[in-house]
């Protein structure tokens, strides 16, 4: 076991007290018992005990790549919501969807939209764009350095992609897009990532795409991300398109299912919906939905997805129209990021959750795209159902002292 | 067994494909076995095999009022990364912090950012605000009646609170402001509600007080959600608080340690820094920041906080000041929503992870937060050097391989 | 005359070309000879012929301190529009309203909605706030420093009030608010400027009073303006209030009046609304609303407004809700920047201007803002027809051929 | 003189006040005697004077088109800043820059900031994208015929481009662009609209257009505004270019200028540069700038444009990055929407102004646009530079009591 830090410059000019590196097995891969001492070195330095984080029943091996410094698993609860007819161009049908979660009333919640979607005839689906980017600044001297490179990255874009390119098998440079900012430039690589997410091929493959163009263009250097991208962040951009999935999805709900089993009516919903956009503006929401964040959080959990990426992908607008005493309910969602293959969806739970859904591996992202924001939709009409009722708060409170046999709208 | 949907309404007018409904144990709580035979059920109908899902070790009766339609547990695995010192308010010394991450290069990243950050003497944190907030929007005639709601609530907070107080032990209900919008009132109820995040707490609380507000003045009725509130999104508002924790975190590098740890200096991050700001500018992007999500994600997974509300604790803004060669680095997190006691904070691994950093239980959250704040500033240094420097993608491509003796920003 | 400039460095280390500065008049007030003497100037240096630009008929006199470097004054066209009842708490009764523009169809388009609104039965407006701020930055060495600094400020109000209220007769310092940020703390401080809009006199307090704050509490400097203030800039935080009057205009508007007038119908309204609504989601733009910026621009020019303030004040919500087939329009305006003393409004068209209006001068500012926003109102009843009805192309068509006969929506 | 209002709608069921409508000259082009005798009319019925408004000195027939319900002119004070040395791809040489204001020291402060910019070498401008749109909404039946619909569009853009086309001399439409949104499409006509603003001409050609597409795809209806547009509204989405020219203006300025004329360093700005940033990102400010709206307004009055665009063209990023000692100033300006025919450019004092600058007429648009950007970036450093050196309350003030001999920054 070592415990030196190549990181550790080699004067330090005072005196520090001594800090106590957390253990790593240099030169091989992790065992199983490596993970334990670790987990035991850091129970003796914080005396806490961590029975059940001990108890992953994933391979270590099966996640090389995927953490350091492991010591063991998270466990969240998984609850199963169903059933969801799906009618998109790569998923149809019903499916169950898991949803780890703690937040009591949530599986129920959208459980219940579910069910209401599925007799209204199912969830119709459509992605319309599948596009990844990076986003990197490229220096110059001035603005007409900036204004010239510009015009030299449109002259130069087959070049330029075949540089990108040569990094990747599965990635694909669709299109460059400059914009001049002072003396730098922020340039949009728009890539096609196939099943995976694609933030590490994109990297590189930029990374060695900006190399060459700084040194034939004559920048002054570049940063790999500007802010820009809009990865793992909220942003109006995102609406646009480029930054994952952009997935729209909707329903036609008739009268006697909104009023039979939600309670409501298509005008009080519409109203409510028209309540909260005007609530929104106030606070400049990205956006305007109301408990995207839930459904992707118990999703991305359960199903091995890079889970920070729920803060773009909650970029959302849930939408209640009627029609007569009929609704038409939808959800836009600009910035879908899933990925089927690569970071955690290979192994374990993940693996299984994907599984369950039918999403395992190549192929099947988009799937998994239709899937999620078939979901979401039945959230989004559940919750506006239950505060049009005034149901929210009973539910919760019902579902908090976990009385099963109780309506659980949220 | 029952497949029984309360919510099933009367007459379907129409025929429609019968819909198999998830197994619900009516009248009881949940046992291991109901647990069993549900993810049984869910494998007959999808062909997915739930071994890891079945794993999960905490008993089902710790999680009553977490989940409903229990399978099991979703695995994430938890690297450690630390050590970190915190010179907070609440948490002060050194502390070792558990990530639950699937991506790789992740823990080493922010291991990297905590051993800086700690031989610089540590990070001093301070809590600004704690309050909470539920908006409803209660509706009148006109733009008259709306202005008199508005000053009757002012002159009536003292009932209002009692009523709102009545309902709860722990809230407090320390102010409530009305934003008059055409016919409608938005109000902010503001409440301190201790060491939980509170929401369904203060849901309750204003719902009682929602009530008589509308019998005593008139409202022709009241929305408990208006969108205004920032709950699991992403809005400019929150900058102003309100919504959970304002913590500030900060700690002065210097320069040899700019130099010989990240191998970059103040000048080079402050510009940096400035780079990144106007490309957020561009997409809009809410706060200014590199990767808070990735940490709060992390974190939250490990230690049972509502892992939806990434999306508002993910505002925030991080800042890069030279003061010669040293650097001063920060960020602020207006909208930290954690909590110690309630949702999954009570029981298995969560539980463990938050024995782990000493903040189980009553009195632990604004210790807990300002753990969270310092574990985000080692990331946002440590991410920012990685780009600065170039060695970004090298070092995801490095840990991609698992090569744990390899230096890791990100 | 005298060609030098001060600013002037004193020694120029590379030969520049020769600037030609424009001339002053130093030690005396501009006389109309001055005016006409720095016309002719500019006129022998450019070519142009500024006779309509000569045709200023105010007194140079009357406009001491409002302009340097005079040659006359742009003219604008000024239409009437009217008659709009207004039930304001300031404002009771028909106006006539000047709108500047040159923008065809634009006066008939606000017309026609005043037209409507009076008919209903005029447009009650309800100021809610009128407050305005400066939020400068104080710099700290650290977190901690930050920390204690707002502390500092809650327990010194009255003393930091009495600094500031020292520089001005009308202004008074309501209130401080203090948000750290890193080492730094923008401090909002926030006025009742009475009937100016108060910039100047705003920026004369706060800097007496910091410069006592940054010697009593040990700051390192201050900056005195942050950009949180929002002033001139649009952004979601205006509607918290604080920078300007807040106002809230309403109507009904009875369904044989959108027949009759409007030929359209609440229906139609209020689901248009709900789309724009959405499309403004996608764009992030701040508030929700169709032509604000129309009659702000036309009527901040006839008035002698600071004509850049529509960029905060145009950050609105308009809102058409149906009752039956009765519409409630509504517009909320939460950064009405608008003054009637200081500034331009003392002399010539604006004086006048304002005098069409019964808003003169001091204790008229409340007045000026009611009949603004009920002026709004009618410009996004108006628009939003026209729209709904497909009349809005036509409309234009016809104005811009000056068929002052036709029916004019825009 | 007719007072009869074709709006007036049948059979208003209840008793109303009767209002009185301004006077209309029906079935002819106003005169100078129809002017006044509506002056006149107005004077009557608000007991006010308008001698000042009366003095237009434009005569009626050339406003043929601009305004309706004509009374006069509202005059604005210009003042003359300069010289500026504008090194654009149209704009070359010194510019004397007409400002129209009323408030004291705006024109001071734009003259030392361009006094700074030419002595420095002049501005360097750029404009890299030079287009404008119109951004209906289509209704269709749901989301499934939507995603038809974007197919169908992208296939028959040429016949759309045609239909569009067709009703224009000038305009050009350069691509369209699809957003489902729902059972909507949200659909960017994208134009060159040459030197006009062009709004009327987008219209026009958009809605011919978009009867055909109704007509052949099938769809419910169409709006032709969505909102999405960014006409007269501040959104993060323009920064994405579309609503006008989008210019970059730059300029390097040497140390022993800031310091002679500027009195502070090329350090001091930059971070205070930084810390405005932050400012606004609390704020969620559109863009990160100083004072762009002064400018803006001042130019556009001046000048003949439509002063309501300043509220999109105000969205602008201003930097300032140090070289060494020396400065990099720029400001990035993504919706300058100017035009030098059409509207009110082609007469009165609008008409001299662009004279004066040499942009009268057609083809000098994108001139007008690089002088303007020149300009904004004069201010912007101006600005700057006296909240740094503590000077701007003490400029304000000395301005306010028209001391010409005074050191004017603001």
């Amino acid at each position: 076991m070592s415990s030196t830090n190549e990181d550790d410059p080699p004067s330090p000019p005072t005196a520090v007290a001594p800090v106590e590196l957390v253990p790593r097995f240099v030169g091989r891969a992790e065992t199983e018992d490596d993970v334990a001492s670790r987990r035991r070195w850091v129970e003796a330095r914080t005396g806490a005990r961590l029975t059940h984080v001990g108890a992953m029943s994933t391979p270590i091996a099966d996640l090389s790549g995927n953490i350091e410094n492991p010591i063991g698993a998270a466990q969240v609860p998984i609850g199963i919501a169903g059933p969801l007819r799906v009618e998109g161009e790569h998923a149809r049908g019903i499916f169950y969807v898991p949803l780890a979660t703690t937040e009591g009333a949530l599986v129920r919640s959208y459980e219940r939209g579910m069910y209401v979607l599925t007799r209204a005839g199912g969830v119709t689906v459509r992605l319309d764009r599948d596009q990844n980017r990076v986003s990197p600044t490229f220096l110059f001297a001035d603005v007409a350095a900036a204004a010239e490179f510009a015009s030299w990255v449109e002259a130069n874009f087959t070049e330029i992609a075949a540089r990108a390119e040569a990094t990747t098998r599965h990635g694909r440079l669709l299109r460059i897009e400059c914009h001049p900012l002072g003396a730098h430039v922020l340039v949009d690589f728009v890539y096609s990532t196939g099943d995976a997410s694609g933030m590490n091929m994109m990297v590189n493959a930029t990374e060695a795409a900006a190399k060459w163009m700084v040194a034939s263009a004559g920048a002054l250097g570049f940063d790999i991300f500007s802010g820009a991208e809009g990865e793992k962040r909220a942003a109006p951009r995102l609406f646009a398109g480029g930054k994952g999935k952009r997935a729209n999805a909707g329903a036609l709900v008739p009268a006697w299912l909104l009023r039979g089993a939600l309670r409501t009516s298509a005008s009080e919903l519409e109203r409510f919906s028209a309540r909260v956009a005007a609530g929104h503006a106030t606070a400049g929401t990205v956006g305007t939905q109301g408990q995207l964040a839930n459904g992707l959080a118990a999703m991305f959990i359960a199903c091995g997805q890079d889970v920070a990426n729920i803060v773009n992908a909650a970029a959302g607008i849930t939408r209640f129209v009627a029609r007569g005493d009929d609704l038409y309910v939808s959800v836009t969602l600009p910035s879908l990021t899933v990925g089927t293959v690569g970071g955690g969806t290979g192994s374990g739970t993940a693996r299984e959750c994907l599984d369950l859904l039918g999403c395992a591996g190549a192929g099947k992202a988009k799937k998994l795209a239709e899937i999620v924001a078939a979901t979401l939709l039945a959230g989004e009409l559940s919750m506006a159902s239950a505060i049009v009722t005034g149901e929210l708060p009973a539910a919760h409170e019902a579902l908090g002292r976990n009385r099963p046999d109780t309506p659980a709208p949220r």
